[in-house]
């Protein structure tokens, strides 16, 4: 039974995710921040959901999983805001790879493989899964600032360029989904929800 | 764009089940009340790492689906204890299947009917990948009220029968894991957690 300990230990440890605060707001909750565990349980639904805008041939079953794992590093590495400035990007994407090393060994070395792979994968952003999955994880924030006229975007006084940059990954893995996003910043630069590049 | 327009609605709606909180803690997180999204997440990651120890042959992709979606009519029916009375379930089935009308219909049609149907396989837990998902949910709070030392079975005073029951699909699902629950039953008896049946 040294696998099933293995695994339960992964299952437990992975638990954490769930008091991992993201800048992204709970409207339903009080705006209440979002932790990662509940924001990866979001996406990987609307995956499924907007499937059907992948341009090239993906393999959904695939993506889900990806997503469902991607945040797993932030256990040891923390979550970054998306909008922080490149340095910080850098010294985080050393801090992932330790947490990927330490978290994904806990499982069986098999497992372990298969998972590290998947988040590498999802990381790369080469592949068409993983170009559409990581598109998905950036258009779902859009759709909530915008239901929380500005939300995030508002208090870090974030600029139009910046969303359009961070989601220009839609227009080859989705361009209907980029239209929309195009039109939703022009709507929240309109309301001052976001600033004129 | 009608389709994408149905589909934003219904990704936006399910948002709210980040508001939906069950009896179990989130015990890296001051032991706060664990909400039915990031449960969900939980248990969807769950079954895969345990996929090896079904018996039957199941689809784990299927399985995966299954779990991310079977929480959501809570948004509408709540969350039941699971150890409430046999009449409160009655009602709450009701409840549910017309949440799951309300909530999967803001879906274009195709959409709405293959996750409804998704969904009531889950509820009957006859076809094998339907027995496992369920398998899974509920093994995973044994898991957390034994790490939390008995956690939500002390705060309502649940008999180790009542536990053993819940998880008798395991039985015939997943046998290793099943033998699982019944030694940890066994520890969470004798160390008081669970009332002795």
């Amino acid at each position: 039974m040294q696998d099933l300990a293995q695994q339960f230990e992964f299952i437990l440890e992975i638990d954490k995710l769930k008091a991992i605060y993201r800048q992204t707001s709970v409207q339903c909750d009080n705006s209440r921040a979002e932790n990662s565990a509940e924001h990866s349980w979001h996406i990987a639904l609307a995956a499924q959901i907007l499937e059907g805008y992948a341009v090239e041939k993906i393999n959904i079953d695939r993506v889900i999983k990806m997503l469902l794992i991607h945040d797993i590093i932030e256990i040891d590495a923390g979550d970054l805001f998306a909008f922080s400035v490149a340095n910080e990007h850098k010294l985080q994407a050393k801090k992932e790879l330790a947490a990927a090393h330490r978290l994904f060994s806990l499982l069986p070395n098999v497992q372990y493989q298969e998972m590290k792979n998947l988040w590498l994968e999802f990381e790369d952003a080469i592949s068409a899964d993983a170009c559409f999955a990581k598109s998905i994880d950036r258009i779902l924030p859009v759709l909530l600032n915008i239901a929380a006229q500005g939300g995030s975007w508002l208090k870090h006084q974030v600029r139009a360029e910046q969303v359009l940059a961070r989601n220009i990954l839609l227009q080859k893995s989705a361009p209907k989904l980029w239209a929309y996003v195009s039109d939703q910043v022009a709507i929240a630069v309109k309301n001052g929800w976001l600033i004129r590049s």
